[in-house]
């Protein structure tokens, strides 16, 4: 049976679903809105974990690990942030089964009730402050640059897979420090380190900027983040980087002595990427055919087909195959050849066409004759047959012109879908049509919340460096002095 | 103030608890039984991971993500797996909290109560073969060859620091198969490449074998283990690898059809190793004076302490230390120099030294002036200073001499308390020595349970190729065809 693709344009969402499905990314289990990551899906996060994780220790971070599961008092301890976590949450409240005496099998055991429930991190600031409290006395102990992989629990009433799950993996950095100035380095540092993260490997183009008061993180000052536009003109939050100022330290009584021998609240920051990442990699470059890797993530970047008749025929496809592939592994590339007898090869070019393979490389009978070999770019689609010396160096080429391609198509797409609106009738057009909305607001979370009421469209950031100039903004007519980004968000 | 350490005479436990807690590896948090592993911990551990997971990726294994919570009633599903691993464990009852009308923070919504309990996955059997069932159809579809680095909460009374914690982070194994020989092949496979990676990088000899019936792992036909020896006389079980046989299959119904076009339950295999192993590298090689790391998995290899009176000086011995730094690391050795002035060399001597640090360097200003370095080993505590030049090639054999030092060492200590007892008088003198006790058993569980009543020491396996040889059950007398190894364990 093919596995036959929804186009975009019938159904974009379907279509989503389609290419998660497909592509063997991932699919729902039998808990609730929590997904089975299957082995190729978590083999391009995988991917994304390791570069991460290295430019993470390359800015001076190491990783750790802290409980599972958090004390319900720790998050009454900062007030705003138990309002924006502790709510939609699991709660363990016992610690035993047993056996039914009346034969239903097993039942929660009500004699071993916790005295003080247990909440399955939603996020772990809480903690972890209270483990630094145990980490720092004096200036000599900071900063403490710390991040954790973990998987994090938030109770998702409508779930997608990859975009929204009540499990989902993720990492999140927490760092302490013994100045303001310090800490805010540290969060505009890894905003960055995420913003390159999405353009070098993700070939996804990013706005930094800054969240509005109502869509920070809850306990945090500032939130920086990134913001990556879809293939349906909704945006994406692909990454946040918090300044914490001195809230959890505070909330933890989290003390150091300085220099000078007096005592100060440690400075903090948080910030994290998690699987929904996955997400956005897919609806940034995929299409009607199935997902599309950038080559820096991708599990293999080059497939070999073999297209034979006999199985002599195959035999000798395949030594010339082989050395394809030793060479190519030299060259520091991933290579499959596929040379099950259980599937054709019409249908292992669609298979990795589905898996969005950058490179595949078919070698046929003719091949053998010419010393030539077919290469087919999944980006565009093209194929052309080329000789097959030197076929190393053409195809290292080839994956950076697709790498480069991927960003420079998501690039051009972000700039043709990015408008900026001078008033509320010209605003609305441009929501509904989808897209980026550069417009003037009072900063007033009022305003927002009306426009959101009315519009469905959030504000996604204050762009890192826009130019200020004086304006009015587009729903009450009051002064602003530069513009936000708005747009329908997932 | 300085970390003393007690010694491992005096008290053998808080020995362990000290080096665990001053060699900064972890430490208890504020949840019950749930650890946090600090950064250098961590750095070890994820060493580990590397390496193993390297390993199973050779033997064809991909890694997947499978969720964290599973519904009450799958375990209901296969009868011994609920009785062993149901039980103990963190249930999920309720899905939201609320602000309580009474001021007293936040509590638990009694309206969102879940229709069924969901565990925190002690294991992930039952998750994983529910899923299987939708992944396999066909023997073309098998091998399934998965593995999934997770955390895992089993409720523990009584817990220590890595060695037993109700929440820790493990690898576990998940594989299906269509016969029986190569779910056994696939059993024996992965014990074997637990005893590898505990000989070539935990510097740690480990006996291969069986387990007897009732220390097998719940669900299991056959459950293989590796058993080693800590410094205490006590054995810990290491790593397990289970030949489930078709029992899972037959609970989640997972069929496949075979090459003939006939109906057959599939093979399963399931194995494990878990933040445990840290507890044993540190039991196995520390001393007095701290945790000693084979050098295949330290954090860092080598550390250079600069020794100066003067800031001049200190520059001075910095360019050196810094091209010898560069010159290890071009030979593949991770280095760390430590030139902190917040801390006297005194003290960074001893805090490598609690670390265990396999190699220390220290430049002093004599050093300079004679072109020399002082090379100290930390498994021997011996040093000896050098000729700077070609330092080197002297430091790449000396951490392969570390390494091997380490495992004929342990290996040495093992033999050493190795016993093998042949009437039960001996059997008891043996196990209040401490140490692997050989003895003939009859193979009956219930002589296993009084021996164990009586002496605390279990069937630690049954060593896989030991030869047969009649004998009568050092307990009842009855005939025996082999000897086990029992022992007192973790």
């Amino acid at each position: 049976m093919a596995k036959k693709i929804t186009s975009r344009e019938k159904d974009y969402s379907q279509w989503y679903n389609d290419i998660v499905q497909y592509a063997d990314l991932a699919e729902n289990s039998g808990v609730r809105g929590c997904m089975v990551i299957k082995p190729y899906g978590f083999a391009i996060w995988e991917k994304m974990q390791a570069e991460l994780d290295r430019m993470f220790k390359e800015t001076g971070h190491e990783n750790a690990y802290f409980p599972l599961f958090i004390p319900k008092s720790y998050f009454s301890k900062e007030a705003s942030h138990v309002d924006g976590f502790a709510k939609e949450c699991a709660v363990v409240t016992h610690y035993r089964l047993k056996d039914d005496s009346e034969g239903n099998g097993v039942i929660v055991d009500p004699s071993a009730k916790l005295e003080e429930e247990l909440i399955v991190r939603p996020t772990s600031e809480t903690i972890i402050w209270d483990t630094y409290k145990k980490w720092i006395q004096s200036y000599r102990d900071l900063p403490i640059l710390v991040n954790q992989w973990a998987n994090v629990v938030r109770w998702e009433m409508r779930t997608r897979l990859f975009l929204r799950t009540s499990e989902f993996l993720w990492q999140e950095g927490h760092t302490a420090h013994s100045t303001q100035e310090e800490a805010l380095e540290e969060t505009k540092q890894m905003v960055n380190v995420y913003a390159k993260f999405a353009k070098d490997f993700m070939a996804m183009p990013v706005v930094i900027g800054t969240k509005s008061e109502s869509e920070r993180f809850a306990g945090a000052i500032e939130t920086y983040c990134i913001e990556a536009l879809m293939q349906d003109g909704k945006a994406l939050q692909a990454g946040t980087s918090h300044f914490l100022g001195q809230n959890f330290a505070k909330a933890f009584d989290v003390k150091f002595t300085t220099k000078e021998g007096m005592q100060e609240y440690v400075w903090a920051t948080s910030w994290g990427v998690s699987t929904r990442l996955m997400g956005a990699l897919i609806m940034t470059h995929s299409d009607d055919s199935g997902l599309v890797l950038p080559p820096n993530l991708a599990p293999y970047q080059v497939v070999i087909v073999p297209i034979h008749k006999s199985d002599e025929q195959l035999d000798e496809i395949t030594k010339i195959a082989l050395s394809v592939k030793e060479e190519l592994e030299l060259l520091g590339l991933s290579v499959k050849y596929d040379n099950r007898k259980t599937h054709k090869p019409g249908w292992k070019f669609a298979e990795y066409e589905l898996k969005g393979v950058p490179v595949r490389l078919a070698l046929g009978n003719r091949d053998l004759e010419n010393r030539t070999i077919e290469i087919a770019r999944r980006d565009t689609m093209e194929k052309a047959t080329h000789k097959i010396s030197n076929v190393g160096k053409k195809i290292v080429n080839l994956l950076q012109d697709i790498q480069d391609n991927l960003y420079e198509r998501s690039k051009n797409f972000r700039e043709e879908n990015t408008f900026t609106a001078n008033n509320y009738k010209e605003f609305k057009d441009y929501i509904e049509t989808g897209g980026f909305v550069y417009a003037h607001w009072d900063g007033s979370p009022e305003t927002e919340e009306i426009i959101k009421q009315e519009t469905k469209a959030t504000i996604r950031c204050i762009p890192v460096g826009i130019k200020e100039e004086p304006g009015n903004c587009i729903y009450t007519g009051n002064k602003s002095n530069k513009k936000v980004i708005f747009a329908k968000a997932y």
